[in-house]
């Protein structure tokens, strides 16, 4: 292998595909990125089985051939470089060459055949959507996702895809909340699908996803889906088995809705949990009275409480929550205004968008506090 | 004690005294600030026994007095404060509240007899010189002090001014490197001055100072050093003992001297680094020839060479150094070009600025490696 590329585009792709492997693995393969050099092209590959990162360069191709080199390293010789040429040489002791400029090092590489085969997604049906549109998707539901192994379908998010009505939703639960987006697809070849994408696939696909409004096509087999993106493509299994029926969980009648400011309640809410932090279950009281919300919290260390102007409809109403499930919703949220609906002191609350047909919502259960 | 202040100023003034705080002491009253209301002004202190901060700021003191409160906490919930006003009221519980808009906050509050009394510094001996010129003068040494506990003196950089040059110079050795700079003073009220600093509280003190030509002053009696900058004081206990006659470590003659581009050095070391980072030791090897410097690294995952243009007078020469070193004094470096002087493989390189009269120096022992 012989091959002559620009240090800019190699640096930016190497750091793209290390996201895919493992940073600390059983098997050193597993720290590796593949780079293939054939027809003016270089193919650079990682993956942690799970999750895949594939990223095509241009680039002078003298000799065809493949190599796998350690990638954190890599990652760092290249890093420095500015927007000269470097040349990559493979000898037959599997010693990587590279110069750029005066400097020459050389890598011990790997043999090639033990870099696991990637399986291709082919003949797939495949929907459509922006990047901006995808990345704010994935923002907005997978801080709710399970963290612990109890049900491991609860690690990843639901996607349903609606063709007809060309819609996404995603869907992501732990047992004790829940979170759901919807939003408009580009198209779709399918008239329905669904999938379960691991949660840790999604955190790597929304840093590689930009704001822009470039196309993003996602394909998706029985066992994983591919999305396309520019030049890279990221491949990741789907998790096995069923999701929940999440529209039963769904409250549909309430006794009381009020509307209020995204802003005062986030901050009022932050105050709450430095004082509701020092107990492990980060409670925070919310009293619902006609015209205004009391946000309090009370621990050893001392006491908050705010009052925040409101509007209300409905019954007036107390309950007491974990305050981080509110945090973590209200941080992906931009709207001025969010409203917030209650049934009963032990059922759960939802809160959507003050505008009508809020593409987000998220459920939380209360907590019950005895007395 | 009651008072009220700009919520600005007071989260200002707490983030910076908040730095003498411990981290996690034995006893929480040094994780604590102590806050005294009188004529008008607030002081907060902060201080670990060693290193002490104080600032003042402007308030309305109704009922004046002294409150302790856990500084972490105190600081997470004021920070998130816009320019409202905020008021302090401490209860004959020692309560504190805080009202701020519509929200109030209360913090149990420690006794304040059990807070260190800081010892004044009164009639002393005092320089003044430029922010921009101690922050300087700190970044530049304050990395090169010993880390282990054999020779406590050496976890602390000498100040050594010179009233009738108006100068002062600091020196940090570890046994193995040493790091010397010389300023110019606005002032010195002695004619010859020397303190010990401990690098904690230079570390502190590097982030209180600002990049402006502000004056600062600096008092000095037999244990401490007081910094005046603006509303702020730092007060350090000194290291006791006497530091070591580093000018009878610098080397006096060479046989071999570099001029040579420091970017270009910095990023071949970079490189060199990333090969050498396996080993323990960090070995860079430095081949000093008549037109170019060669900089190499080997070890079990590959090996870096780069060819570097210089100018040399003298001998050539090959030495083999801590890559470390010349790491970190290049990062605390701007000069375009620097010189670098030898004498044998076995003895201490001195690098310093191209330019004459550089205004920093720093020497370090190669390796001696078998062969």
């Amino acid at each position: 292998m012989r091959v002559i590329c620009n240090g800019l585009d190699l640096a930016d792709a190497v750091g793209k595909v290390i996201k895919a492997m493992s940073a600390r693995s059983i098997n050193p393969i597993l720290e590796c990125i593949k780079i293939k050099a054939e027809a003016n092209t270089l193919t650079l590959t990682a993956t942690d089985l799970e999750l895949t990162i594939e990223k095509q360069i241009n680039a002078d191709v003298e000799i065809e051939g493949t190599l796998v080199v350690p990638g954190k390293f890599l990652n760092d010789y290249i890093k420095k470089m500015t927007d000269g040429q470097i040349e990559f040489s493979l000898s037959d002791r599997k010693l990587l060459t590279l110069r750029y400029l005066d400097a020459v090092g050389e890598i011990r590489c790997f043999n090639e055949d033990e870099f696991p085969q990637i399986k291709e997604v082919n003949n797939a049906e495949s929907f459509k959507l922006q990047s901006c549109v995808l990345k704010d998707f994935i923002n907005k539901i997978v801080f709710s996702v399970a963290v612990d192994e109890a049900r491991p379908i609860l690690k990843g998010c639901l996607f349903d895809v609606n063709g007809a009505l060309g819609l996404i939703t995603g869907v992501a639960l732990d047992g004790y909340r829940l979170a759901k987006c919807t939003k408009p697809l580009i198209s779709s070849t399918a008239s329905s699908l669904t999938a379960v994408v691991p949660a840790r696939s999604l955190i790597e696909l929304h840093k590689l996803l930009d704001e822009s409004e470039t196309e993003v096509t996602v394909y998706k087999q029985r066992s994983g889906i591919m999305v396309s993106l520019g030049g890279t493509k990221v491949y990741t299994r789907l998790l096995d088995g069923d999701y929940l029926n999440y529209n039963q969980i769904l409250p549909v009648e309430f006794s009381t809705e009020i509307t209020l400011s995204r802003k005062h309640f986030e901050i009022a809410l932050d105050r709450a949990s430095l004082i509701s932090r020092s107990d492990k279950n980060n409670l925070v009281k919310l009293d619902v009275r006609e015209n205004y919300l009391t946000v309090s919290s009370e621990s050893e260390i001392g006491k908050a409480e705010e009052k925040l102007s409101i509007n209300m409809r409905g019954k007036e109403i107390t309950l007491v929550f974990n305050v981080r499930y509110f945090i973590e919703a209200l941080r992906v949220t931009d709207d001025e205004f969010l409203r917030i609906k209650f049934t009963r002191p032990e059922s759960p609350c939802v809160i959507t968008s003050a505008e009508e047909n809020s593409e987000y919502l998220y459920l939380f259960l209360p907590i019950r506090v005895p007395g």
